[in-house]
């Protein structure tokens, strides 16, 4: 099962720089000799644990330590999870590496990149069946199916083994574009020889076979043919496979479209322009043009499928969108399923919704939404074609990438030619066998405002602990000469007691007892002592007065 | 329908004051003439928008205000968010109101109570078939199944007419402990005559009938029996009937059980006082006796099904337990489901498992949970037997209570005479006949520490924007004599920035810059308009520098 043309001295070392701690910022470097190809430079999305950071990216230092060997950048679709690290990655490395990706994803990240005035990045359309040779790699492409149009798989032959890298894939027999899974190269592939296998993982824990995209139509379009009054449809913007078919479903029940939402605009628009999206000029509206339609004319597409507070849907729940606003008898149909973290943000807008008077459609009411991932028999069926002699889950958290192995190891892989490793941890293959070898730097970078990189631990703790408990600054005049402490001002935020005269008096006189008592050293050398003395006092005298422990601020000047 | 004993000059009022707007603080007052009984006074936990709320409490003013009214307090089950306000307002009502519940329900509350230092309440134990008289109220208790013993929905007979209120319940046909739901009594009430129906809305998206809880015992056994190693069980440690079925199946394997978690250690001694829980004092363990016991001998159950952080579940997943912790071969069965907004933390709990090396079980596995709630064909049977001229759908969010509305149109009820309607909100009947009435004040009432009630909305929306932002102070002296600002001292948490010398120095500057461009009035009358222009100043420089605001808390002292 091993490669022809492999030389005995080469060695393929392959390291995941992320992806493997969550479903987000996939990035993995793979280098050989001389050369390194990258797959995929995403992002992911802050959780609760992170507040106030804008976006996660991967460590990529050690992508940077290599630039030299660089040569090239594969993406493998247009989902920010894979594309969001592409902007800070290229400016680092001054916009110089050639990017390889469908037409689709790259004009998604066109558009990304001229956020950022990275301009004339190096494009490389690529697309399923083409070549590509980039130092020792020898790269085919091969087509998968996946929530988005252009969804590319990649199969790297190098002189020390073989690599199959699936990207996001479910094996979606009914695409709506008719591009199938590229079932011929994969069986291809596993007769070459493929030595590692890394696969996605995100539904190796859901039985079965994940439904065709194809399904969502009919549910689609009956929902529009019930509704007496206007139809809003929430989705992924990129998704453009669903876009289409909520625009045929709104053709065939005689509506116009309306496209809403800052993605939902500029997506469509690239979509549209690149032959992947088709809609007739005619049957679409802007906002501002829809007085005078009858309601049971229109099929509004919007963006905030994920309760997100600030998108179309959700202004339009509340009343709070330039043009048009949801009321009672209005369709909304939810077509998606909330990113986990997400659940409660977009039930409170299905409630919003409801009270409205909505007739609201979710994914637990009709089949208005499918995964765009494989689950357990396709992921069996993508081993049973790859046949692989390694096996590495990557793509998920890690009670996926173990479920993922277990199914590798159902389908005949030995449990000891299976990886499950962490982010920065690295295979190196020599001669088609695969061996661990050693971590290399990595971990998160927060984007932070302008500031990337370097937000400490300690300041999304302190974060944490402001937004629980709230925080009191106490200004100290240290009287250096009568060695006491003068007045004390108070200022707070975020505490459910008032900082009025009372707690002033109180607190002051707290204060002054401990400082008294402690017979402190009123020098500079001792104002240490004396600031931490105060904070103590005051923590102490609010705790017992207020059972809560904000935090305290304690600025002492010398006067 | 309307019924027999009824004086057309006699109103009964019905409030909710909580459970309209969510999952949660359930309460509702019944008045009639002179007498009052509320049904139920429970509490919510807080979400992610309640940042540092501890719990969130039914504004209950408008009992207060009709305390000389208040006869009783029916509890009609264990949970919290049925009894958890009971201690706050019993404080208030100085504790001379009787609460009637069932045995078990009163044993948990007494726990709580006492933790309160609430001594001696005036408890009076009901059962299902049970009448109470309290004042022109005639009550019928009825026992119903959910996922706690000892349920009860009452019927509520009054001189204006008659109210179903069905508490949380299940039409359990199987439940562990044989206590089915009364369809006697409730056909008898439907044939009485019911005028008003309340009726529990959780489940009311749900299609179906949900499953008996006598399903999830032969899953729990059979993965019990699959376990190589140790097996630890989270679930509700109010859920008696489930922690029965783990003990059986931990029993017929032949393995000794361990009960860790402070509210399972409580809960399962007041079960197995009051007869409710049935387990061999000899198939107990202490945690700290479990040292020589063979690992395929023992079954942990432990609080944590909810993924919080300090529960048993998560502490001995983090090595962070006193005597026990979860390793490689051990098999965790995650009996429930996430709460809702608590998913992310559960999938968090997993992962920890996953990576550690066990086999975890959770609901999407195998049916090691059922839910306590009515499904859509109960729901409707519940509506069948009992007939009411009017419904209104109480117990969930908006989304269920107009689902569950829907259903009572489609069981016949007239849909001008189904109420959905919000916490405060009143129903008025009179001769049997159903209307809206004024409202009262209502909301929600936050316990802060020790503060209950007077959390100001800013304070929560201070505190969401120093977890996403940060905070700086600044503290300025004002001189006044030379009309300038002196040192300015600078204190920064949360923020990604460093507060250091570089930044003392610019950030100064631009002060002095707007002070002295500013033209300030250097007088006591002007320290407003200096200290707003110190803030601004102050959060223009970071805007311009690293595209954040935090919070600045300007502190001037005039020397």
């Amino acid at each position: 099962m091993a490669t022809n043309n492999k030389k005995s001295n080469v060695t393929l070392k392959v390291i995941p720089l992320g992806g493997l701690d969550g479903i987000g910022k996939n990035m993995t470097a793979f280098e050989c000799g001389d050369d390194m190809v990258l797959v995929d430079a995403g992002l992911m999305f802050p959780d609760d644990n992170q507040p106030g950071i804008d976006l996660v990216l991967p460590d990529y230092t050690y992508v940077l330590e290599n630039e030299h060997k660089l040569r090239g950048i594969i993406i493998t679709h247009g989902h920010e999870d894979h594309t969001g690290a592409l902007p800070y990655l290229l400016q680092d490395l001054n916009n110089k590496v050639p990017i390889f990706s469908s037409k689709l994803t790259l004009g998604f990240i066109e558009g990304k990149l001229s956020e950022f005035r990275i301009r004339a990045p190096k494009f490389r359309e690529v697309k399923g069946g083409s070549h590509v040779n980039l130092g020792c790699f020898s790269i085919e492409f091969f087509s998968t199916t996946h929530s988005i149009p252009g969804a590319l798989g990649v199969f790297l032959k190098t002189p020390a083994g073989t690599v199959v890298h699936t990207g996001d894939f479910k094996l979606d027999q009914t695409p709506i574009d008719g591009v199938t899974p590229d079932y011929g190269a994969l069986a291809k592939f596993g007769k070459q020889g493929v030595d590692l296998l890394m696969s996605d993982s995100t539904n190796a824990t859901v039985p079965g076979f994940t439904k065709s995209e194809a399904e969502v139509g009919p549910s689609i379009l009956h929902a529009i043919k019930n509704a007496k009054g206007r139809v809003f449809v929430a989705s992924f913007s990129s998704h453009i496979h669903r876009l289409q078919q909520i625009c045929d479903a709104a053709k065939k029940c005689n509506r116009k479209i309306v496209v809403t939402g800052r993605s939902m605009l500029t997506n469509t628009r690239v979509a549209r322009e690149l032959g992947y999206l088709k809609v007739d000029e005619n049957d679409l509206l802007d906002a501002f043009e829809i007085n005078g339609i009858p309601e049971d004319k229109l099929v509004v597409m919007c963006t905030g499928s994920q309760g997100e507070p600030l998108s179309a849907l959700s202004r339009m729940a509340n009343g709070e969108h330039k043009t048009l606003s949801i009321h009672e008898g209005d369709t909304v149909i939810i077509s998606a399923t909330p990113v986990p973290g997400n659940e409660k943000a977009v039930q409170q807008v299905v409630n919003s919704l409801a009270k409205l008077g909505c007739d609201v459609y979710d994914k637990s009411r009709a089949l208005v939404h499918v995964s765009g991932h494989a689950s357990q028999e396709e992921l069996k069926l993508m081993l049973a074609l790859t046949k692989p002699s390694y096996f590495m889950p990557v793509h998920g958290e890690a009670v996926h990438l173990r479920a993922h192995a277990a199914l590798g190891q159902k389908m005949g892989v030995p449990a000891k030619n299976i990886f499950v490793i962490d982010n920065g941890d690295s295979l190196e293959m020599r001669d088609g066998i695969v061996k661990r070898g050693r971590s290399v730097e990595s971990g998160v970078v927060y984007v932070d405002g302008l500031r990337i990189g370097d937000t400490d631990p300690i300041v999304l703790r302190d974060r944490q602990k402001l937004a629980s408990d709230g925080m009191v600054t106490v200004v100290a005049m240290l009287d250096m000469k009568r060695k006491k402490i003068g007045d004390l001002e108070f200022s707070g935020r975020g505490v459910s007691f008032p900082i009025d005269d009372q707690f002033s008096a109180d607190a002051s006189a707290a204060i002054q007892r401990a400082i008294e008592k402690g017979k402190f050293n009123f020098s500079s050398s001792g104002t240490d002592a004396i600031r931490k003395a105060v904070r103590d006092a005051l923590s102490n005298y609010i705790w017992n007065n207020n059972r809560t422990r904000p935090m305290i601020i304690p600025v002492v000047m010398e006067v």
